[in-house]
């Protein structure tokens, strides 16, 4: 039986691995800097950094859905949806439905104007998926990073 | 004389206005549905959401920077820079490098190990301004949104 709920502290572990599994997928495993010890912190202290759901499957994590809050200027509070991941071996199940019904339903509790999150522009079936569900993929607007590297030479060649 | 300050309280009519400002120029002024006094109440709370910038001209505000932080499943928590704006008349006067600076300061005071923005991929004088600076546009990843009524279809449609 599958159900979506909240994550619980002692989920995290698997949901940290759930992370680290997709960041080798994308071929870049040394990207994933942040500890276990350290997301559960994040996660369950009086001020938490954001809200995790969970899918389990007959008593297994299978997938999970991690979101926060942003400001929009137009909107006010939103909220983000940084990461839907669902274990390889259940994917196509209709998981990562069910753990984005979740998603909006919780922003929708919170009376927030907008959710966003961000997708890779050659995803057509994601991209399929999301824009059936009403989403507006906007294909004109890039993500740009300045990392902590570039964060230092910043300030280095400034001076 | 230039200087690049946090705002105050004061400071957020101007700032306000300088986000209508950007929406119209953008063709979508209705879709400011902040108020003032709600952006305000937002900034200058006990918990506020986000952090703001001005570029102070001569004691005119001329331009703006706001950020908030976000959380990143392999960083931690990072910092997001929602919008950077430069009143038209003084656009081109370096206004805009002082304000990453500073919001590259920031980051680096906070300790994160990302800051983030986002771009119109056709911006080609931001784009390159950007990569100049370090940053990298993830041509790749583009963003998505559910807007308030998608939240609202979106849950009918799945009962």
């Amino acid at each position: 039986m599958l159900s979506v709920r909240p994550a619980q502290e002692n989920d995290m572990p698997i949901v940290h691995q759930l992370i680290a599994d997709l960041a080798a997928f994308e071929r870049e495993p040394q990207e994933v800097e942040l500890s276990l010890s350290q997301l559960v912190k994040d996660g369950f202290s009086d001020k938490p950094k954001y809200k995790c759901f969970v899918a389990e499957l007959d008593g297994s994590i299978v997938g999970m859905a991690l979101v926060y809050p942003r400001y929009s200027t137009w909107k006010g509070t939103v909220i983000h949806l940084e990461d839907l991941i669902v274990n390889e071996a259940q994917r196509g199940d209709g998981i990562g439905t069910k753990l984005l019904d979740k998603v909006v339903e919780y922003g929708h509790q919170l009376g927030v104007k907008r959710i966003s999150w961000e997708v890779l522009d050659w995803n057509e079936p994601a991209i399929k998926f999301y824009e059936q569900k009403g989403a507006k993929v906007m294909r004109d607007w890039d993500v740009v990073q300045l990392n902590q590297k570039g964060i230092e030479e910043y300030l280095k060649l400034r001076k």
